[in-house]
Formats: C-alpha cells, sequence, structure tokens
C-alpha cells in the first residue's frame, strides 16, 4: 500500500508521539485521524479527525480502520486481538506489537534474534521469586511483565530485600527477575525500515535516567564506530525478523566491560530519537510517516552536537527561560495538567549547554 | 496580552499560511481555532477549532473571538468593519490590515513612511486611464485597487494598449496605474516585531515570478549589505508606524540602477518567506506566532545556501521525485484540487540544485 497526498493515517493513541507524528505527516500533505479513549489527547488538537473510543470497542475500530488508509499506533499497549482483523492495513506490524507487550516473551525474541539480554527469569509468585534470585542472583529487578513504561511496575532487590513485600508493591503481577547490571551508561538505536525493506539507523545518544524517566539524550554519544556498527546491526536484523515497517527502537544497556545488552524494544518513536526533530536532516516522526506511507526514507545524518532534555512535570514552568535561549528549541506538548513525572515537552540545545555536558553516565 | 502554553491563537483564514503557523503554534504548545468561510480550509486540519462561517458573520465572528485569547489573519483581504469591535485582542492591527487592502491608500502609507514607492495614479474610469497614462508614463501596470493577489487583476499597457479595453479586462473596479521599471530583479523584507517592539529581519532573498506569481525565492540573494541595511530599516520604520506586532513583508523591486522601490506590504507571513522553515534557525511562522503570544522573538539567522520552489497546479505531481532528492525538503498543503495556479506545496532546497544557479533576474 502506497499512499497519495490527501490520505489518511490512523494514529492508535492521542499523546505527544502521536502529536508529533501527527505535526509530520501534515507537512507531507497526509491527513491523521486520531483514535484514543476518553482522556486528555493532545495529538487530536493537530489532526484532521478524532474518534474517541475505548481500543477494545470493536465496532469503533472497524469503522476508524475503513476510515483510513494505514493504520499505526504511537505506544505499545494497545490491545492485540481487536486489531486482529485489520493485520494488512496496521503498521509496524501486530507481530512486533506482541513482541513487546510483555518483557519476558521479549526478552526471548531480542534473544533468538541475536541480541544479548541481560540474566533473567519469569515469576509467577513470591516462591518462583525466591527461585529466580537463586538463578539471577542479586542486586536485581523485579519488573511486571506488561503495561510497565517510565520506571512503573519495578523494584530493586538487595541481598536481604523482604521478597513477598517486593512482590506485593508490583501488585503480585506476573513478572521477571533481571539480573541488575554493573552500567557505565544508556544507549538507544533509532532504526526506521521501509516497505522496501531499506533501513536507516540515527546516531546513538547517550541516555540519562531518574526515577526510571529519561531526562537527556547527548549526541555525539558514548558508543564507538565498532559498538555503533553492532547496534545497528543487531537492530536491522531485528526489524528484518518482524518485515517490520517504520521506526522500530532498541534501548540498550552499556555495561561497565563495554558491552552491549538489549534491554527493551519499542515499536515505535521514541522520546530517545526526539533531538531528531531539530538534529537531524530528517526526524523519525517524518520518517515513520514515510515508512508506512510506502515513501522513500529521508537522510537520517546528525546536523551537529545536540542535547536533549524532557520537561517532566514543572520542568515546563521554565518555558519562557527557554524561549529566550537562542541555542534552545522548544516543543510543548498541549497537555491540560502538568502532574509529577508527566512529560510535557522538551527541549532541544544546539549546541549543548555547557554546564550539562561530561554529566549522564 | 501574554499568552501562556495551552492558550488559543484564533486564526482568520483556513489556507496554506494558516496551516503553517498552526503547525509552529503547535510545536510550542499553542491551540489554534480557525475561522473561514465554507471551501477548502487545509488549515482546519491541523488546528483544534473550525468555525465555517462568513467574515461578516458579526455573532459568529463575536463567539469566535470570545473563544480564543488572541486574533490574527493569514490574508490582508478579511474585511475590517466586523472586526473592529474586537480590535484590541487582533494582532497584527487592523490599521496595518486597512493600509493593505487597497492598493492607492497602500501605495500613499508606504510613501509618507519614506518607502519609495513607484509614479503612479489613481483611475476611476477608462477616461481617468488615458489621462493616467500621460502621468505615469507607458508601459505601465493598470491594477485593481482591492482583492489582487498573484498576478489577478492586473493587464499590462504598451504604447498603442487599447485602453478602454484594459480598463474593462480589470471589470472596470477602481483602480491604479502603476509605471513598469526597469526590473533587475524582485526581493522582499520579512520582518518581524515583537510586542516589546524589538524587531528582527530574515535575509533578503532573490524572487522570481512568472504569470505575476512566485515561483522560486534563492538565498544567498541579490542585495549587497547596504541594500540589506536601507531595506530593513525602511520596514522597520513602516512596522513602527504602525506599532506592528507579528510578520510583516514589503515586497522590493529592485531598478536596473540597484534602486529599492517599494512595491506592497503585506501584514503577514509570507511565500518568499517559506525557505525560513528549514534554511533559518526560527521560521517565520514560529516568529509571527510567538510574536502574537507576546513571547520573545527566535533568532532569525540563515543556515546556509537556499532556494524555494513553489508546487504551483500540476508542479506538485513532482512529489514522489522531491522525496527521493536528499537535498529536498517537501511541504505540501493538503489542498484537495490542483487546479492551474494554485499553490499546492512548495520545496526547499539545500542547497539549491545547480541546474538553477544564475538564473532569476
Amino acid at each position: 500500500m502506497i499512499l497519495s497526498p490527501g490520505d489518511t493515517i490512523g494514529m492508535l493513541g492521542g499523546g505527544q508521539l502521536g502529536r508529533m507524528m501527527a505535526l509530520a505527516a501534515a507537512r507531507l500533505g497526509l491527513k491523521v485521524h486520531i483514535f484514543a479513549p476518553p482522556g486528555d489527547t493532545p495529538a487530536a488538537d493537530v489532526a484532521a479527525a478524532h474518534t474517541s473510543a475505548a481500543y477494545d470497542d470493536g465496532e469503533a475500530l472497524a469503522a476508524f480502520v475503513s476510515a483510513v488508509d494505514v493504520v499505526t499506533y504511537e505506544f505499545e499497549n494497545v490491545p492485540v486481538a481487536p486489531l486482529r482483523p485489520h493485520a494488512t492495513k496496521v503498521h509496524p506490524s501486530i507481530a512486533a506489537l506482541e513482541a513487546a507487550q510483555d518483557r519476558l516473551t521479549e526478552k526471548a525474541f531480542l534473544a533468538r534474534s541475536g541480541l544479548p539480554v541481560v540474566r533473567h527469569a519469569p515469576v509467577e509468585s513470591a516462591a518462583d521469586l525466591a527461585d529466580a534470585t537463586r538463578h539471577v542472583g542479586l542486586p536485581a529487578i523485579l519488573k511486571t511483565r506488561r503495561f510497565g513504561y517510565d520506571g512503573k511496575g519495578q523494584v530493586r532487590l538487595e541481598p536481604g530485600s523482604d521478597l513477598p513485600a517486593a512482590f506485593a508493591a508490583i501488585g503480585e503481577a506476573p513478572a521477571l527477575l533481571e539480573a541488575a547490571i554493573p552500567l557505565a551508561g544508556e544507549t538507544s538505536t533509532i532504526l526506521v525500515r521501509g516497505a522496501d525493506g531499506r533501513s536507516l539507523a540515527y546516531d546513538h545518544p547517550l541516555n540519562a535516567h531518574s526515577e526510571g524517566i529519561l531526562r537527556r539524550s547527548t549526541l555525539p554519544g558514548p558508543l564507538n564506530a565498532a559498538q555503533e556498527g553492532e547496534a545497528r546491526g543487531l537492530t536491522a536484523a531485528l526489524a528484518e525478523a518482524l518485515s517490520y515497517v517504520g521506526v522500530l527502537t532498541v534501548e540498550w544497556f552499556i555495561d561497565t566491560d563495554g558491552q552491549l545488552i538489549a534491554n527493551e524494544m519499542a515499536p515505535r518513536v521514541h522520546n530517545t530519537g526526539h533531538w531528531t526533530e531539530d538534529g537531524a536532516v530528517t526526524s523519525q516522526f517524518e520518517n515513520h510517516v514515510r515508512a508506512i506511507a510506502g515513501w522513500p526514507l529521508g537522510p537520517v545524518d546528525r546536523k551537529g552536537a545536540i542535547e536533549m532534555h524532557n520537561l517532566i512535570g514543572n520542568d515546563v514552568d521554565a518555558w519562557r527561560e527557554h524561549l529566550h535561549n537562542v541555542n534552545a528549541r522548544l516543543h510543548l506538548y498541549g497537555k491540560a495538567a502538568a502532574r509529577p513525572g508527566r512529560k510535557m515537552g522538551h527541549v532541544n540545545f544546539m549546541p549543548p549547554p555547557v554546564d550539562n555536558r561530561g554529566e549522564g553516565c
């Protein structure tokens, strides 16, 4: 399916990622139709059409799919079952969506595709957890298998931690235990694969998190040429295995020996790629749109040194200060309320602010 | 009035200029409400709200104005009378709108503000036209006073032209006759003035027209440093005289003696500023939004050599070819039908295509 200007992209999800993809689509003469449950949907403010319905409302979903030319999504927790009848219209594929929804099957899939993953074990009960600590070792991170993001559904275990309490803290949900790695840093591969199978990957940032939420991405990043090549190659193989179309993200741990270990994949544009909006010739949002439209990809070359800072919660109150900074490019998401931990916007600094260089990992 | 993120810009007009301003506003977390008569309104596809009503529908206009935080416009032929009760909320000011709506009062205003204008005379009748040709000389251009754009409502007179036929050709509307200048080229000043009175002007392109429609803008352009300074200074004085807030455009003729002569002003973002979207640190669209929001202006520095090509009518059929060109940045307006002479999109080439260098004037 190759789209023409004037055609419509159906977008599952109405948050900031959908909004930024909608803005990129608009510049290319494409319309966007947002499908999202009732609530704050900033993407709908820049879209030609908006369906407000639950993801499992099969009737609303069928009407939506028939009204659009291709379906994509801005987050990986869209229920898969209601989408199955419409699979041929969905990019990235439902297989990619499924692979990313469960941390345990995701790890297995990553490993099967040749990506190094951390030592881990499944946890279905407090008794399993005790076994898992023996297999994985401590310290380790207990994570729910599903619906975790931005550090939610995670708890760190040290030698002597109260295991039943930890399992209770994640709601006794099906989980897995992952070995805690001595970290030198974190990075991510943002790869885009076109309908013709050609793929391109952006440069790798150094990603700094705190409280489980991304704070900053800095480029140039931490990888040497060999590591860049390895990360790109492994991500391309993963995309190939999924016959992937669109932007695919792999988040990597870099351990203190310089080894890359795949943390997770996201079948979508990614917060660690927000620097591309100002720092790359073609942004991740535009390239996702080009890919799912069946169009040629745009160049992913980086324009120079850049640093992305997330505006979390009240960070957004500094918007006016960023507007005064000639090196800052402000992006705000149009969300109503700046709740603690909520991503309200981001700023790309070109060049990066001097007082932040050298921090991070 | 200083806007906050989440506030709403009211936009009179629903075409491509409104669309590109809406996209810039969205990136800064502002909402846009489009007010436009029924018809093709591509700006509404990227706006949070849309009122479809005639510009002289006072009731609809009042409801619109009360629903937004500031009112701006994307073209200068918005009727002024219905806007007067809402004047304090309108930027650029109604005075700027009025000055630009009638070519004769516009010329007088430009001259009064110190800008050189071409020799001209008013024409109300075929008899006036004969007098005007004696005062102005031939060749000359007969132009309707109102509602002319993209070469519409204009006819060129040579010695021996049939004057009554020429007057009939422009519908015997109130008009003016302008001396035809021996042209070395055309350029334009795109100036943005903030609510604090500070103004910035972009670099001057070489603008190439054919059949009255802009085809290309090329930078670096035709002006030397002294001419750049003169054009900026005169435009800043004009903006000052109008207590202007927003983007103001002056189109200039450059005669064969190198003199700058003001052709017309436009109280809005302008086609000859479309290169700024990819070629300047801050686009004209974003800077217009910043100005009318009461926010600080962004830097207007040019990033390098660039050439903007308009996609007129069927030119747009080449969209796929432009997507394949790594030096091309494609912008499509989402208009339904590619009628002859209709602006469907534009392409910014960085660097400019080699086979077009040196053409133009």
